[in-house]
């Protein structure tokens, strides 16, 4: 595998992963991942254009750039790129009319469409309203189509939350795929389109942007499908086995030395990575260096262009 | 394909699915399917051994009976083969100590088995106690096992209630294989090993039994994957699209004459293929007559001995 400058060489703009990446769900919303809110500033400094591209689809766009605020992050609405949007033009453009299996936070996303006389459903993170009543009566909707229509926004399998690991919408999608006999339609990270419409607000082709990511097959896969590079982080849903995945391997991970929680030397997954002068002064030095420069003394196997599997 | 009288010859026994095709469950229990316990004691009285293979796992196997028993079934506890017992054998023999993803009523079938500090997960048909809470924790438990292991009784995946079709447990096994990354080891229908278990009280070979049910993949599929003959009844979740199911061809299905709700001519599924003078009088003609001796003067395709597709 080549060095990291060529790995990096040309990068001109980040999409940023929210959950595991900014901050980790839970009660009252979760908590920042420690030095993300600093880091992002850091980056927004800097010359790299800066844009977030989430799965999230329990709540409404509008409420989590308000929680994300209320941590402290600098984010506005319009520098976001999530599904239930996204899945709206879809509606429209295809005149569909939907049974809503999604939370009560993210209804709010639809309440311009129609939503009598379902010929299709969308399925988005339910989280506790995935009662069997409530995912039995989304089976019951599409069996009684003669072509049964699912729009999954996303395709998880799980994310992280201060207590632990949580099934995510793509495990339902799976549920009802399977007992209908039919294949989902994604809206949302790893659908390709879905990448592209965030490149496209950022005026940016995929050789040149970046994605910071959780998430190996969501967020890593799905942003090299469609040429981008993508770097994995060692928090969220992070796992040691994703560093031998069968089908995906990363641009690039965090550095042992940058990882967080488990490094003994303090730092702070991708955020730490950012918490260089070479972000506050801008991006005078090569993309490489501004994402991966190690801030301790301590030589790093990544960031000194170790190879990797 | 071959005649019918060739089809069936040398049947000497008969494995009967219970939902759908004995009754259709629903509150208080379901209700018989018309014309099936008067048919059930008529084929009791023939030459035929009849044995019940079931994928209920809702209730145990003694609420079961109690339930047909209480609508009018010749039907013994002995006489069925289930999963859960099924699967108690399994946790013994491999030292598997479940978390139980199950519902309240079957959950005595597993009482001598050791639950403490779960190193699988066993999942059954839960209804309701699919909660996502449940589903999520079941999730954990596997996570954090080393070597997750899941048992699943049965992988239908719906049935049929009196009011609509039910997700079954196929759906939410589907759902932890794909958030685990794993597969799932089935106890039940269509695992070979529990239809042989079902012939060995039979006393019978594959070759010497037919498999009545309403799962086109579970019951006609597994029981044709052993070797068995394997009919389909237009009854329970049958679907038309059954008969042109991809991979599963029945060696036969109840005839339009016969079928139930649907039939102009007012049969009733499987049952009314036994409403024969030819079961009453005991198996004097080849089985095929017994099971698809048609009860009207109209002539029946399938009867008559029409090639299937």
């Amino acid at each position: 595998m080549a060095a990291w400058s060529e790995r990096l060489a040309g990068v001109r703009g980040v999409l940023l992963d929210i959950s595991g990446v900014l901050l980790d769900g839970g009660k009252d919303g979760g908590v920042p991942i420690p030095g993300s809110v600093e880091a992002l500033a850091r980056l927004k400094r800097s010359q790299l254009k800066v844009r977030f591209c989430t799965n999230e689809s329990q709540v409404s766009r509008k409420d989590l750039v308000g929680l994300l605020r209320h941590m402290g992050f600098d984010i506005s609405e319009g520098e976001v790129t999530s599904p239930a949007p996204a899945a709206c033009l879809v509606l429209k453009e295809r005149g569909l009319r939907p049974h809503l299996l999604v939370s009560d936070g993210v209804r709010s996303e639809f309440h311009r469409i129609d939503t009598s006389k379902p010929n299709c459903v969308v399925i988005a993170d339910a989280g506790e309203s995935f009662s069997y009543q409530n995912v039995n009566k989304a089976f019951q909707v599409l069996m009684e189509l003669e072509n049964p229509v699912l729009i999954s926004l996303g395709k998880g399998r799980y994310y992280k939350q201060t207590s632990g690991l949580m099934l995510d919408v793509g495990a339902y999608m799976k549920a009802l795929e399977y007992a209908c006999g039919i294949e989902a339609q994604v809206v949302g990270k790893p659908a390709p389109e879905f990448f592209q419409s965030a490149l496209r607000e950022m005026g940016l082709e995929a050789h040149e942007a970046i994605m910071i990511g959780d998430d190996i097959v969501g967020d890593v896969g799905g942003a090299q499908s469609c040429g981008m590079r993508a770097v994995q982080v060692r928090t969220g849903k992070f796992r040691p086995s994703d560093e031998h995945h069968p089908e995906v391997k990363a641009d690039g991970r965090d550095s042992p030395c940058l990882s967080y929680p488990t490094s003994h030397l303090g730092a702070r997954g991708w955020a730490g990575s950012l918490q260089s002068r070479h972000v506050t002064t801008g991006i005078q030095q090569p993309a490489h260096r501004v994402l991966l420069t190690q801030r301790t003394g301590v030589p790093c196997p990544v960031c000194a262009g170790a190879t990797k599997g």
